[in-house]
């Protein structure tokens, strides 16, 4: 010991530490060495910074939808009075928040009334005399409410009488094709505005660089009008491999997926939303209930005596759900470090790697332990070269 | 050196250099050092990989939900007329994108016009004659814009006059029990279709295991029928500890959560929805105002004359809302390779933590610094060992 | 070689290798070192813990949201007669799930039937005689289904007749000032109840510590009442930015943004909702097309006859989304970990930036270089000293 004991600890502090090291002039095992690290250098560049972009902070979309319906239709045909359809009289609720309606095919029960009539025939419901007919029963699967009377339902057949709105909806023949198929040919404006929170980065799906006068003529399709936000109801339908005919008759769900996914590093102005559509429902009839879409409202009335009337209105149609989604990506210094930290630590796993291979492959591995590895020899206080 | 000079670049990329090790034969500090790192290992599998899944890529669910409710009932109670009610007078609006309401009780206020009429009787609004009464006044407490006269309420009682749609609704006494508790045995489709966008997988929560058949007749129970998608209505209240007779009656909000957390490493054919329900308003009368839930809308009719009448109605009920929530999983190379790296880096840190303990706890830790450290004397230029 | 051949496996596991190191009094490269090492801990600590707390995992909110709007109007204008205005008439749809809209203008068309009448003046549906018209033809900027007929619109202005509801909708002219532009006085008390479902957390935007007294009377105020639910129409707009009467004009969307970012380590009970409000709609008329916010509804009569009539109504008016975002955080392992290791690696890659330095920048780097490094040449089966 050559150094005084009065060593200070602040010099203790700033001595540094480096460890001793060997250098093997073996072509081998350089190249192995030289070859891994830039594997792992290709790995960070190539996915982890360019295909990932796992430097990024990210942030999910919030998004907020607004929609308007063009279009009108006249039907004329036997199920109901020739009518003139306008968006007030096929878009329901008037208004949605992610989503809207458009009425395709209906089935009206006008004038119904408070009243008792004689349930529609099914093996449930016929009956012979009033005693197969239980005052107060209610079935769920019938119509009312039964008030225990048997009736004519037609000339030959009895069922039970019930309490319900009367005359009843028969809705097992729906119109096909469909009432209001000119529906395909309604277009719909689809306005969305969105917000990063994290990055205070709004934008809007009507980009910056259209003006009005495109607007009003454009008509949205993926290869010529990507940008348009006004949609043709049957081409949604084709871009999401359905068929509008087919689907008006029973109604049915389609979403219209707007992908807001964004590398903001570019600036916002390069942030665009891109459209895909894809029908929701399930079409196949073997694992389902209820196919299609549809539901039932109704539109009440008062007779001049005051008495409630109300027409029944079974709606088939479309729902249109605007899904918005996708996140926005922005430099970040956590995960910057936390990616190159990852990468480090399997760069510092190559020399542990390159090592064992050293010691146990290499033809000259005697001399290379030899040179590398001291064994410390306990009893002896003095360490030996292995 | 025995080196030439001119050792070119190149040789000095491929010379491996590798650190020089001291090899200690002491049991006990060999102990802690593969202690150590099996505690490490154990971290890694079993927390980081078995039970946080943290090698996955993550993705939010996206969720498009619709509902069918079924039942009617028939009321006859002294507050309203006998009444049969099916779907479309109960579900209010007919359709909602994530949630649906169900009325279960109800104020009526028929035959409102818009005209005069006196207020309902408070302190704020009695008064003596027409000097305590303001020409358009407008009280938020109110029922409309008084007109400044006083006028009799009834024999007994004087108030001011307003414009109002009159009469006025008085809503002080709900109907209890609640007129539409028959609601409880009314039972809901839920039909869900969710994406994970980032991996491209579509699910559904009518599973593809299951048959129409069992759907048309099934009802969800979380132990014997966990799968079917068709839910009782006082079933929902019970499991989420509530009674559906009590909430009838003032409303409230039913959240029915499901669940889509999903490993995917085992195939989109494994991922399955999870059911779970809980109360969402605050029954807790001490913090809350306006406690369960109603909102009012009219029913607008023609007077034979041509004049505007409506009906006000204040629906009290329950509204379901239907929260759909979780991540998908996939292997993803990022993630794994974050987390190998953290772990990696503790166990890179546990030959620095044995170091200590080897030069500072051990008896022979001269010995072992001896042999491990070398001092460079920059004086001397020679080193020396510590 | 002192030590025997018969070396076992074991011995040889929990023989501890410890890499060799040369200590280097040079206050200096010590220097260098001890501030790396210290800009490193302050980033860990600083940044990583305090401002990302990257040690948390994180959780995005799930939400449900009711709202109530209070308030009545009395609108006694040219473009309409005297009425009345409560929550029934100017709230469409009566509920939503996280919006509502608040009718601020209006465009009636009453008595409105099934019929035939002349188009409205334009330069593509004035004719000069039946030849300009086209029977059948739907014209989508058209108003119905031409008849093929030309007939007299005014006693100079001849324009094709269209089967359609009429009369016709003449929405031009909107009136100014908004009608009902005293909605902005109007109050909307919010309900959000949210779940952290990660955490099991649930929280409400009524806080525990509020009392239903003072939830009466409160308004809403971010300096002095920042927790009062209850918000008054023109407020949401000025906070936005905007002026409440400009926008009643012609409608706009507002958003009523809810931050529920929290540090769910402090307890669930120092979570608290923070509101924010911005419009969402575009204002701008150069990119834009229907700009504001309108959509189309009618209210169905039926004539004493039997015959369906109805008004239409144009309802300008502001819709106010309520989005609900955030994300909860808590202490996790995985992360806390990840960061960690991030840490220690930046932290493992100083020494050999130090080492760099010390072998090419320092006077003594010779020196230095002969201790640390020793050159292996093979031929001689010996090291030598660099």
């Amino acid at each position: 010991m050559t150094k005084s004991a009065g060593f200070s600890c602040l010099s203790c502090v700033f001595d540094y530490e480096t460890s001793k090291t060997l250098v093997i002039p073996s072509k081998g095992i350089g190249c192995v060495f030289r070859f891994a690290q830039l594997l792992v250098l290709l790995y960070v560049v190539g996915y982890v910074c360019v295909m990932q972009k796992a430097y990024q902070e990210r942030d999910p979309v919030i998004s907020s939808v607004t929609t308007k319906v063009k279009g009108f239709a006249y039907t004329n045909t036997s199920y109901m009075e020739p009518r003139f359809w306008d968006v007030a009289d096929y878009v329901i609720p008037p208004q949605g928040e992610n989503s809207f309606f458009v009425l395709t095919n209906v089935i009206m029960t006008p004038k119904q009334i408070q009243s008792r009539c004689p349930e529609l025939p099914s093996p449930s419901t016929s009956c012979v005399d009033d005693c197969d007919c239980f005052e107060g029963h209610n079935d769920p699967r019938g119509s009312g409410i039964q008030t225990g009377l048997c009736v004519n339902y037609s000339a030959t057949v009895q069922t039970c009488e019930v309490l319900s709105w009367c005359p009843l909806e028969q809705d097992t023949m729906v119109p096909e094709p469909a009432l209001l198929n000119a529906a395909a040919d309604f277009t719909v404006l689809i306005k969305n505005s969105i917000t990063y929170p994290k990055f205070k980065v709004n934008r809007r799906n009507i980009l910056p660089h259209i003006n009005s006068s495109y607007l009003k003529k454009c008509e949205f399709n993926p290869s010529t009008d990507p940008d348009c936000p006004i949609f043709r109801l049957k081409n949604i339908a084709s871009e999401a491999g359905e068929d509008f005919q087919d689907m008006a008759v029973k109604g049915g769900i389609l979403g219209i997926f707007i992908d807001w996914s964004c590398d903001l590093d570019w600036g916002a102005h390069r942030c665009f939303p891109k459209y895909s559509f894809r029908r929701l429902d399930n079409k196949n009839p073997v694992n389902n209930v209820a196919p299609g879409y549809n539901f039932r409202f109704a539109k009440y009335y008062q007779t001049p005596d005051g008495q409630e009337s109300r027409t029944l209105i079974k709606a088939y149609g479309i729902r249109f759900d605007i899904i918005v989604f996708g996140t926005g990506g922005k430099f970040g210094i956590v995960p910057t470090i936390i990616n190159l930290g990852a990468a480090l630590t399997i760069l510092a796993l190559i020399p542990a790697v390159c090592d064992w291979i050293l010691l146990t492959c290499m033809s000259k591995r005697d001399l290379y332990k030899k040179n590398k590895v001291t064994h410390l020899n306990e009893a002896d206080s003095e360490p030996v070269s292995d």
